[in-house]
C-alpha cells in the first residue's frame, strides 16, 4: 500500500532528504562548502529539525560531510568525477583535481587465460603483458588496476615511465595508433581483507569494480582492465539514450 | 618497485586470478554454471591450487560461487545485466530474467526542493510528484527507486498500474511523449542501517548508487531518480568512445 510521503517512517524521510543534499555535496554546489542550517534544510525539505539531523548522520556516515562546532556542517569528501562516456585515462580525467601516480606493482608477461586470450583476439596460451598499478590521486590511493595488453602493444610500455602516465596515452605514443571504442561492465562490491587493504579503506568498503576492454579505432581490442575503485573518492557520470522499437 | 608478476604475494595472485573468474561467473559463460577444477585453474591460471582456492574463496565471499560437495563449484549469482547506454526501464531490461514487480511505498505531491526544482527546470516550491518504489524481481529486492516527476507529467501516473509498469512506459503512454536523454552518475557506497532492511541485504552491503534525470526528446527534463541498487544483483555495462582532441 502506497501513503502520502509526509506519513512515512522518519527514517524514509531522511534517506528521501539525504539523497538530494548527497548529490548537492558530491556537485559541490554549496557555496564555500558549508551546508545550510539544520532551520533552513527543515524549511526546505518541509520537514522536521530530526529528519534533517538524521540525513545528514548519513552522509556523514559515508565520510562526506563533517560538523564543526561552531563553524556548521562542511563538505569534506575528496570524491572526484570521471566521465564514463569518453575514455579517458585517469590523469587525463583528473588533471584539474591534483597529481595521479602509479605505483607499479608487477609488470611482465603472462601466460593469458583462455577468457583473457578470447577477448583480447589471441590465442590460447600467448603470452601477454600484465600491468598492476595502485594508482594514487595526490598521494591518496584511488583504484588498483590490472591490466592485460596485447603483446605487440604491451612489449613497448615495460621501458615507459607507466609510474606517472596513463597506459592509454603510453599506448597511443607507442604504436602511433588510436584507441576508440570500449567496453565497460561495473558493479559495486565489497573490498575483501587484501584489497582494503591495498586501497587504505576498511574490509567491506564499497568499490567500484569496473571491467574495461579497449580497442584500436579499425575495432581490434588491445587492452583489457580489472580495476577496483574506491567508493569513497570516485563517481561516474554517463549519458544514455532511449531507443525506440 | 615492480616484480615480475609470479613473484608477487599469493592474495596478489589470487586476486588476479578471481577477477578473470567473477567476468566468466558474472557473463554465465560456464557451461551448466559448473566451474572447471581446481587443478585445471591452477594449469589455466599458471598458478598454484592454493592460489586457486584462495581466488574461489574471494568469489563465494561476494556470494557468486558456492561449493557444492561431490558435485563441485557452481555459479548461484542472482547478478543481472543492465545496459547503461539505453535509457529502458528496469522491466524493459528484464523481461528475459523474470517478472519485476513494485512495492510502492509512496506516491503523492511534495513541495521541490530547489535543487530538485532547478533540475526539473520548475519554479522554486513548486509542487512535484514522488513516489518511492521497493522494486523486486521475481520477488526478491532489487533496488530503492526515489522517483520526482514534473506535475504534469507525474499527476496522471496516480491512476496507473505503478506496481507492475516502468515510470518510463507509464510516462509515454500518458503523455504521448517520448523519453529522449539522461543523465547519469553512479557511484558505490555501503548501505547504511535502514536501506539495508527495507532491500533486505546485510549493513554495509555494497550498492549501485545511481542519480539520472530523464529528458523528453525536445530536452525537457521530467524525471529525476535517485535508485539505490543492490550490488550483488546487478552489473550495468556501457560502451566508452575515446574523443581526439
Amino acid at each position: 500500500m502506497s501513503s502520502a510521503p509526509e506519513r512515512r517512517l522518519r527514517a524514509d524521510r531522511a534517506r528521501q532528504a539525504a539523497d538530494v543534499i548527497r548529490r548537492q555535496v558530491v556537485d559541490r554546489a554549496y557555496p564555500d562548502g558549508v551546508l545550510p542550517d539544520e532551520h533552513f534544510l527543515a524549511v526546505e525539505f518541509a520537514t522536521s529539525r530530526n529528519t534533517i539531523r538524521e540525513a545528514l548522520d548519513l552522509l556523514r556516515e559515508e565520510g562526506l560531510i563533517e560538523r564543526v562546532p561552531g563553524v556548521g556542517t562542511l563538505v569534506v569528501t575528496e570524491k572526484y568525477p570521471h566521465g564514463l562516456e569518453e575514455l579517458m585515462g585517469l590523469a587525463e580525467t583528473l588533471h584539474e583535481h591534483g597529481e595521479v601516480t602509479n605505483d607499479v606493482r608487477a609488470a611482465g608477461p603472462v601466460k593469458a587465460p583462455s577468457s583473457v586470450a578470447r577477448r583480447l583476439g589471441l590465442a590460447e596460451g600467448e603470452p601477454v603483458l600484465y600491468v598492476e598499478r595502485l594508482r594514487r590521486l595526490n598521494g591518496l590511493p584511488l583504484s588498483l588496476d590490472l591490466t592485460y595488453l596485447a603483446p605487440d602493444v604491451g612489449a613497448p610500455l615495460l621501458t615507459q615511465d607507466l609510474r606517472n602516465r596513463d597506459i592509454f596515452a603510453l599506448i597511443e605514443q607507442t604504436s602511433g595508433r588510436r584507441l576508440g571504442t570500449a567496453s565497460v561492465a561495473l558493479e559495486a562490491v565489497n573490498a575483501d581483507l587484501h584489497s582494503a587493504t591495498v586501497l587504505e579503506v576498511p574490509r567491506g568498503a564499497a568499490l567500484l569494480v569496473v571491467e574495461r576492454l579497449s580497442h584500436f579505432t579499425d575495432g581490434r581490442p588491445v587492452d583489457l582492465e580489472f580495476i577496483r575503485m574506491r567508493g569513497d573518492r570516485l563517481t561516474m557520470s554517463a549519458v544514455c539514450r532511449r531507443t525506440h522499437r
